[in-house]
């Protein structure tokens, strides 16, 4: 470990500028101040150099060294993690792979090979010509990228039709902490040839190896596709019709819950917008036939069956109209109160029975801690968010808003669930990790001393201090 | 490592009847015998001990005993493996799970949980009256466990729509070589909560834990069902059809390939029957809606554009009829010359752009080699099983036999496949592990070497001798 005394570093970088040769390197404060915290409200901490290799090759050379000499790198894609995962905790390096974004689609076999650094937005974009889509649907698109999805086995919208980031990765290229570059997995949909390291890199977060290709399944673009906004008289009402299309043959393309705090926050933030300020699902259904009209009539019955009071279905070229309020949700609540702030962005996941359960407790804590918070969620995961708002000023009432999380939290593992549905563990579930794996947390501690010998991958992440 | 000099034990086992006192340890010869061959043509090997645990705890005090001791133990479950998974090569214990055999349901979440030795079919049936189903349909479902389709991680003809088995694991109870029990993963339906272990023991083939018990995800029994025998001019016409139809918005149930030889042998096989003796597809079709009529159509004109020379669709309560052809085919096979044998089952899986390729390099070789080789295939995956007939006294035509294998896995490898699609790794794929996984099979050395140091488990599967 090399320290540099009397300098604001702490690890001497230097032997980055050999690594990476045409300038990707920052070692100055104002660009590691930019690196230094991501979209989550956890504390920021400076790296001491920034680097954006431009391929896999250069992603070896950054790791081998810096494992020579301990100095801890923290990979980083979009930045857009909302448990802390991309912040450098133990300083060192971030090691952005930005720069790492070709694609190339093998429309026949449903399938795209792409660097790291590719944005969701913009994959999903390049595959649109081929009638093709990668299919989790996540709410931040327009800066999360396939490498940072992979990282924390990232979903959302879609997750509930098609699944999460780890059902589409079929093959990973990795390079492990002493910069040996591995390939996990075949370019097929299927295979029992041996273990499925790629699953163990899916959702590791950078403290295992670093992700820098992925090859993924595509799915068909539906031909056909129907979306309803629909409300009902309370929150239990609402996660019970939930429970029960999830439950029926019914397979929906996406199923949002929206509770009433937040529809209020969304008509507060846009004019143009006047939503029934109740309990609310959007229901989404995907087809490739005309059975669609019938999937959406059996949809109406189950929300009816549970006390529905309004159903406003769109027609396919109004969907976006439905799905902008979903969209706005987070960019509302941190608007709703102009001194306020977002204290952290809850993330657990119920069995779907449990659904109804977990909104209420979550709705219960805030009103015992006196906290406002919205809740938004991919029902037909069991997934939920939480956002309870917070004066920074005041201490007393973050703290709080830290017990809210932890109530709901060991509320949902109690119930079967996990701590996370989507987010990762970063720095805010760690905590959790005892109660949610028991003896397995010892088998994922051996895991990483044999990939991380030196531990200088991700450090402070995933993993609990023991 | 204690050894039994004198008789024909190699490992002594008396301490099993301390860790199992009710009489389930078998030392006897016949017994030992039973259990020493699979049901592949792998050359089996007696075990010292035979030992059915009836719960995770007797299963966690057999490896304590046997890891402290440097006994092996060869898990087994159905005995159904073809590429010798079950065989104790090493000698020592045999442990079955068979006796593990618990099922709870939970309708609401659409999940059972259920122990490993609860036969495929068997568990099928207890989830029919809930409309429930573990959906990859594997071929020996009258036979197959669940424990035993975790450890190859098996599929069969529903993959394709549904997934293979590792996809509808939600959360593994396993005993480590150590005997610690450990629970992997969640009750949910999506998790980021740290490594995922259970993916690392799913396809593991027992070289890494024992798994007792399983939670597994289930999907609703489809509505409406259709189904057709399709034949065509040639291989490549049929292959080339499935290619297509996977290209395009259709999601098949199933989607099957009979090459000609294989229809030659089911028609030989049964008095009833008689099939065309042309390149076969069957095709599935599942939806909840009417729909399912548009996509039969849609089906046809695919199969239409590849020269189709027949179409029988089946209605709902016909189905049966149409599989049956399919399901016969590995008896058919093997009754077909009644000196001859089965020499091996192939099972390789390549990029579904790749399947015309594949299905020609198996007829190529084959005449190459002056060999008998039947093909079926879960076409609709990429997966091709290939059966060449050979005489059992004539050791060179079994060498061609595998020169055949060689030559096709290692194609399958050279366009992006894999070597084994569904039945594991087992001894017989060993060797080509190197060439599929390249510098990534040391790091699956060092996961194995972290989980079982002793090297207690499974001796002499999955991984190659380095």
């Amino acid at each position: 470990m090399e320290r540099c005394p009397g300098s604001s570093h702490e690890y001497d970088c230097a032997f980055l500028d050999e690594a990476i040769t045409d300038g990707r390197v920052a070692h100055g404060t104002s660009v590691r101040e930019q690196y230094a915290s991501d979209e989550s409200p956890h504390a920021g901490r400076l790296p001491d150099a920034v680097v954006w290799p431009a391929s896999t090759d250069e992603v070896a050379a950054v790791l081998a060294a810096a494992n020579d000499r301990g100095v801890p790198v923290t990979p980083r894609s979009g930045g857009s993690g909302l448990e802390g995962n991309a912040i450098p905790t133990a300083g060192g390096i971030v090691l952005s792979t930005a720069e790492i974004e070709h694609v190339e689609v093998s429309p026949d076999d449903l399938q795209a090979t792409v660097g790291a650094g590719v944005v969701y937005d913009d994959l999903n974009e390049r595959l649109a010509p081929y009638g093709l889509r990668f299919a989790p649907g996540i709410s931040s698109g327009d800066v999360a990228t396939v490498g940072g999805m992979v990282a924390t086995n990232a979903s959302g919208f879609n997750a509930v039709r098609y699944g999460e980031t780890r059902d589409h990765v079929r093959r990973l290229e990795v390079v492990t902490a002493d910069g040996r570059v591995v390939e996990c997995g075949r370019d097929v949909v299927k295979t029992s040839a041996g273990y499925s390291l790629k699953d163990l890199f899916v959702g590791s977060e950078g403290t295992l190896g670093v992700v820098t290709e992925v090859t993924l399944g595509l799915i068909g673009i539906p031909e056909h596709r129907r979306a309803a906004l629909v409300t009902f008289p309370s929150r239990v009402d609402a996660s019970g019709a939930v429970a029960d299309a999830i439950g029926s043959a019914l397979v929906p393309g996406a199923i949002e819950f929206i509770d009433t705090t937040a529809v209020k926050m969304l008509n507060a933030y846009r004019d143009d917008v006047s939503f029934e300020e109740r309990p609310t699902l959007i229901i989404e259904l995907h087809a490739n036939n005309g059975g669609i009209e019938e999937d959406l009539a059996f949809a109406k019955a189950i929300c009816e069956d549970h006390g529905m009071r309004s159903w406003e279905a769109a027609a396919e070229e109004n969907l976006d109209d439905i799905w902008q309020a979903r969209r706005d949700k987070y960019h509302a609540t941190k608007a709703y109160r102009e001194d306020w702030e977002v204290a952290l962005v809850g993330d657990v996941v119920v069995p779907i029975s449990a659904y109804p359960e977990i909104v209420d407790e979550v709705a219960r804590a805030s009103e015992d801690l006196d906290l406002m918070t919205s809740c938004v969620g991919h029902a037909g995961d069991g997934n939920l968010h939480f956002t309870p708002l917070v004066d920074p000023d005041d201490e007393e009432m973050l703290e709080r808003a830290h017990e809210l999380n932890e109530r709901v939290v060991r509320t949902a593992i109690s119930l079967g669930g996990s701590a996370t549905g989507e987010h990762g563990v970063g720095i805010g579930k760690r905590q959790f990790m005892e109660g949610e794996h028991g003896p397995a947390l010892d088998l994922m501690r051996s895991v990483k001393e044999t990939f991380d010998p030196n531990g200088i991958l991700n450090p402070g992440k995933v993993l609990p201090d023991s």
